[in-house]
């Protein structure tokens, strides 16, 4: 065993089952084993105290994305993945988006481009499908699948995204038969577009009325229209980002009924209520909260904890999308301040879902240090084509791994974080349980906060389909 | 009492909850009085061992509507009323339909010409409404609401008839406003394309694929979707021409949430299925039950009845659509015959709803009388603004009356029913209990099958707001 | 029509289904006809403005029932049917109970001559099959369903009272066989017994601890019970006093799945909380309104609103139960004041029961009139044996008529009710809509609060078997 | 690392949640260390092709369980624990029963005499409390706990075993406090025994009447009951062999709730119905078949599948309660020949579990062999208090192993088996993937279905508390 170059020794092991304690040993990059005690490699770290995990994999994050010609986005591939790691995450998976006109390769090589030598950390790319032409059908979409990117996002609503029906029918099909994972952003085009008129021709225009603009109905439908659709293609998809009751409730009717429909939810769903969009007196401090779909109320929070527990939802991610707040290129954009519907859509939190997660779920009861590693990571791999090379800790995997304080105390704090927005939603956000250390294929690139990792130390990841994505009548 | 027109003597008046052994007497056309024992009217019908029941309401039917340059609907307003009357009807109400870039106003003037001096029986219109255009919204459909004709549909699929979600929640947000009632036709157009197109490009286009083109999940998503709509404008909706489990569930959930949905069923859903559409060996004598949404299975069938006995559905209409069988300008175009797309899509049924439900219901035990009377005619008047002048038995009411056989047996056959179309989708179907006369407005004017009234005896109604119409939140 | 001994003139009748603006004409205790204007009869009374309803018919009232040595119930026939002509009631159906060990038969007599010359109106007897022998089973129960007491209640708890789950499926099989209508008082039995010893034993004796005692759990594990039992027997049941969202949720899950299981609910359950018999500081006064099941929360009050709308609830009763207040036979007999276990269960209600349902219900507009009425009366007469002889003003029908003034607003207190309690639940509970007289067979007995019926005037109601009765696989 | 006992090299480990290439080296019956290649132990197995599995743990086996006088239980612990082997198992958990007015305690001492020196396979005991003595619940119990049997069964029906509703709030009482878990036989004493009853009555005594005398209305309805009793003392239970349809959706609701109701379902629930009870024209063959609850119908084994994926289902057991079959002490006992009621309840099983599982599960596509390895092993661990010490392949897990050949085709039959019973309810039946080496501490105890253990070898085991026995109110 002289030849290991690692051990990591006297931690509890924790997967997404399994809960144990014996040591790691790591070569090349890799798990090389897992025994009681590793006595002999090149370089022990004492975990005693401690969680070892798997690192963390946030499987919906967006960095460098053009956000217009008046707003700049705060993270790109170094900031963001240095966040990412800072926060116990050793793989990110961000979106390569089309621009509605332009090809869809083209616009995954810019992503490439943008990534290359940038990111401390592994990373894939989910490509969004905004223009679904005959070719990007035919060539485009099975040629990116074939390279490693082989889940892909479309939206139902958003001027330059929204696909139709029957678009969102024709690349279902697509992906089923070539077996890439559908991912949908679900809130209605035409209702959101209604209400917000309504709201402005009323003069209701402060970010708070962000919220109201697409209540939870709105998402319910765009919700059950998906599912419908998933059904009459007999595909499998991925609901992201849910934020309340009633979208849950359908997804959790489509399972009961035996539809392959995933779902996953985030932190701002269960900390966050519709009320922060409200700032202080209706100001614009309310624009910190803005992102799509928004937060809900006590009950939506209580329904998400419920779809958590109860298995309705595979995987925890941040939708970290991070934009400055006082920034005439962010949140406080001069467009912005006259309408909700001009502040950019989305915050940063690629650094603080674990901690979230593991504080409000593990630290009170709600789900087990098992469920937290599931849906912080091994979901994540398995369901976006990575598994068993990350999303667990077993002989043979990457040797991803972050090292968890369960006990350490800690308040979140613009101050403490690594991203490149100037604010944290949760600035004050009391948690207990921290990463202390996040190992990424074999190297710790994070140590008590400090970053040791390098830009260009994360590769791409060519992903394999999807077992996810086997419709249910193959 | 001797200025009685007419006594109905001997018989068991039916109501929407009651039954009673009384006589009815008949002055000026309305319900004068309800005795024990009426003896001096001018005239007396005995009505010993029948039942005496409100007239039928059939609030869906289809007449003298354009539909293209190749087919020729098979019903004008005189045939169609004359079948009507002879099913036991004493009101319908058709569709004034409004063809896109055309003003409504002016499609509602051409329907009153065509109606005028033909109906045997009262009608009124209900609006299909195609282009709202802001003229539309704010100016014709308040005033065609206030000439009486206050409600309308509109359709989910259809090209020459679909709106999209931002027109749906436009005309709701009118019908809101206006007290209106909204009927919606509820199926989706981009996944109906598709599914056309898909079985097209396969070869499959006899009629049977006509139902394989809109499957169960189409019409429940569009089921979803409108009642998402209208939970968010907060009015009421009916959702018609319900044909099956999945749309029914929708339905009943939303009920149960509190929302004002209304449903409407009709005869083929609960005694024709898609294998009908098969004709004799996939021929096209399938066209003959070619109608939409198609008719379903037998599961769909057991569905149906629970909604019927359990209070989901509140209307039985026909959906009365006739079209000619052997004929170039119907079910056999020779479009029709290159693909089921072109089928014209409807079937004749004005006649036959009342027995039909009276047999499968009543007669086995199902539903009772009272329950038959509330769905073929009391809920009809009272959500389309017609009631206590119609719908009733009751004192001051039109004198609408169906005297009915409950031990009559028949087989319904084209040679005995009275409307335009050549052939009957129920040819050699055997029913228990029948009509034996009908009455309206205090006249005879069916009898035994043989028809006395004349064209133009029948008047427009002028319907009052619909109470069904008023929102929740109001 | 000069032999016409009663006009009602001028009012708005409302029946189940109809609301009709006309006259009723009386001849020797029924209704003779029903006419726009009747001009001749004997008598006239003015309705102009008033509502003419069915008289109510409350089918759950307990009177001079046998309540052990200590305590004395607040009623008789006597003053029971006076407190209940004055709420606006024609019929009431008291319960004829078994005492364990006796025979059944011997126990109805004993209450036909309590009932004897006393009674004010109209009224029949349920039956309590407490000692279900099989003299009792197979002659007793055939005998009485035969000489008109077609209904029996079961008690699932109550030392006295409760049958176990066998004698609960073997009187379920007669009732089956002789088409009775079953009534179930659904409350488990070793249940409460637990909790009250547990509470005990904890010093929690005052009256608020009842409701602790018997909380919805309890009522719904019993009511899923007296389900299943039902299912296995095929046998339709009514499950009475339904308290909350839970047992109603379990009644609406029986009835989609097709089961005949119907449902009543009370006054107390829409208007009373358990926080109610807290009383002042948790004092005896909170005895008041320890009834069983005991009064719930707020949102129980609103599903059982849903419930009442969505026609879950087949009638709404009084459960008129009435002891003292401030009395050693009554809910401060001294064992009372040693445990709430010992207080007589039960409130007074049946003056205050359509009072409080029209101002609740119509007068807020969770309800029509029309479903006052069916809620009120009608139901009641069908499902027990009593239509169309009683529920409704038909011709024929006995003229069992409240006149009601809709606009008329009062305040419940005890000075101005008729019953033997000392007190009302509702004191000082404002009411829109009241009684202003009630005619009993063509006399009028109630005149704005004052009473003309005499002691006597009311007949024993043999009944019909219930058509609600008939197996579903019958 | 020389001084390894064995290495399984080769083979892909399967847990819960990971699927690994990797070798797995065991020292002192424990797993010592997982590496990619392990090159140097003692004692090398080939596992090429094969699935490495933790060893089955069947926790509901029947075993040397008193029949009554005259019928004879088929297995003992040698013979069971040969057969559990044989069949992939390396741990059971059979029951001790306490019979009424027996000491519980004098009870288990016999049970570990019956098992001391017999098993070949570790195992534990589930008490079985009939008697529910204030001794039995204050000491019992408690000393038991202690002991290491810290889970017991209750039974809802036969006579020698059925508890009551109080007694079993007072067990669950006990249960709660003591953080014990409570396995629930949920089906009912009083309605089993009217159907019987009234089967017998009408001469209706085959085998297959025993189906039909505890239908699943039954089943449910002690679901519900159970449900009910645990939600109201908040103490988790364990719903064991759930049969069908109606007692999961019971599940699911209480799990959708946030109840902690956890469920079991066994082999004969996915492929036997009540049909296979007919035998050869109803005759005495049938009772091969008989077991409790009974197998319903492909409905209900769908809605069990259902289960199995969704998540409703925690472990999948044999309930092995093995009898002969051709013996005046088995099936076909003379009494048994009078009466369904007679013939003794149970089938064998412990050896076919894994591979119907397998078969139906995995090769079928219905379930991953992940959720193989949770249903068949690791479940049992963790709800049973035997994790991680059982249940999993882990550094310091016991080296409790299966080797499984995902392709091996084999034919159930007698004549393969090594059970006490003279036939198999699964004779014939055709499975695809069987175990072909079973390694218990270490030592390989079946190797191609040659049985190299030694009675004794097993040991018992002192179990933990469960972590799924904590109330949620804790
Ligand atoms: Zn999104
Ligand atoms: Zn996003
Ligand atoms: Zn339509
Ligand atoms: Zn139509
Ligand atoms: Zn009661
Ligand atoms: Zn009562
Ligand atoms: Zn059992
Ligand atoms: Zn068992």
């Amino acid at each position: 065993m002289s030849d290991l170059d690692l051990a990591i020794r006297g931690g509890t092991v924790i997967t997404a089952s399994d809960t144990i304690r014996c040591d790691v040993g790591i070569r090349n990059g890799r798990v090389a084993l897992l025994a009681e005690a590793i006595t002999d490699a090149k370089k022990t770290i004492d975990a005693s105290g401690l969680y070892v995990m798997p690192g963390g994999i946030d499987s919906h994050v967006h960095l460098d994305q053009d956000s217009g010609p008046d707003i700049t986005m705060a993270d790109g591939f170094e900031t963001g993945s240095r966040s990412a790691a800072a926060g116990g995450n050793t793989t990110i998976i961000p979106f390569a988006l089309q621009v509605k006109g332009s090809s869809l390769r083209g616009c995954v090589s810019d992503y490439h481009a943008k990534a290359e030598g940038k990111s401390l950390i592994d990373y894939g790319f989910h490509l969004i499908v905004s223009d679904p032409t005959p070719t990007v059908l035919n060539q485009e979409l099975p040629a990116l699948f074939a390279d490693g990117c082989t889940s892909f996002k479309v939206f139902m609503t958003y001027d330059d995204l929204v696909l139709n029906d029957r678009q969102l029918l024709e690349v279902f099909s697509v992906a089923r038969r070539e077996q890439a994972l559908v991912m949908v952003h679900a809130e209605g085009y035409d209702t959101i577009k209604f209400m917000t008129e309504t709201l402005e021709a009323a003069g209701k225009t402060a970010p708070y009325y962000h919220g109201v603009s697409r209540p939870e109905v709105i998402e319910r439908e765009a919700s059950h229209r998906a599912i419908s659709h998933a059904e009459l293609i007999d595909v499998p998809i991925m609901i992201v980002h849910v934020s309340g009751r009633e979208a849950m409730e359908q997804i959790r009717w489509a399972k009961q009924r035996g539809l392959k429909v995933y779902a996953e939810t985030c932190p701002q769903y269960i900390t966050l209520t519709a009320d922060d969009m409200k700032g202080a007196n209706m100001d614009m401090s309310g624009a910190k909260y803005v992102c799509s779909p928004p937060p809900r109320d006590t009950d939506s929070q209580k329904a998400i904890w419920e779809g958590l527990s109860q298995g309705v939802f595979h995987t925890f991610s941040s939708d970290h999308c991070p934009f400055f707040y006082d920034s005439p290129r962010g949140k406080l954009s001069p467009k912005g301040q006259t309408s909700f519907k001009y502040v950019p859509n989305g915050i940063p939190g690629v650094e603080t879902r674990m901690p979230i997660l593991w504080s409000e779920g593990v630290a009170k009861g709600r789900i087990s240090a098992n469920e937290f590693v599931a849906l912080t990571s091994t979901n994540h791999a398995k369901i976006y084509g990575l598994y068993p090379k990350k999303g667990t800790i077993a002989v043979g995997s990457d040797a991803d791994i972050v090292l968890w304080d369960p006990n350490r105390k800690e308040v979140l704090r613009q101050e403490i974080l690594h991203h490149g927005s100037d604010y944290t939603p949760w600035e004050g956000f009391a948690v207990t349980g921290y990463p202390v250390m996040t190992i990424a294929r074999g190297r710790v690139i994070v140590e008590d906060g400090k970053v040791l990792g390098k830009p260009g130390d994360g590769q791409f990841l060519k992903r394999d389909k999807s077992p996810y994505a086997v419709p249910a009548g193959a």
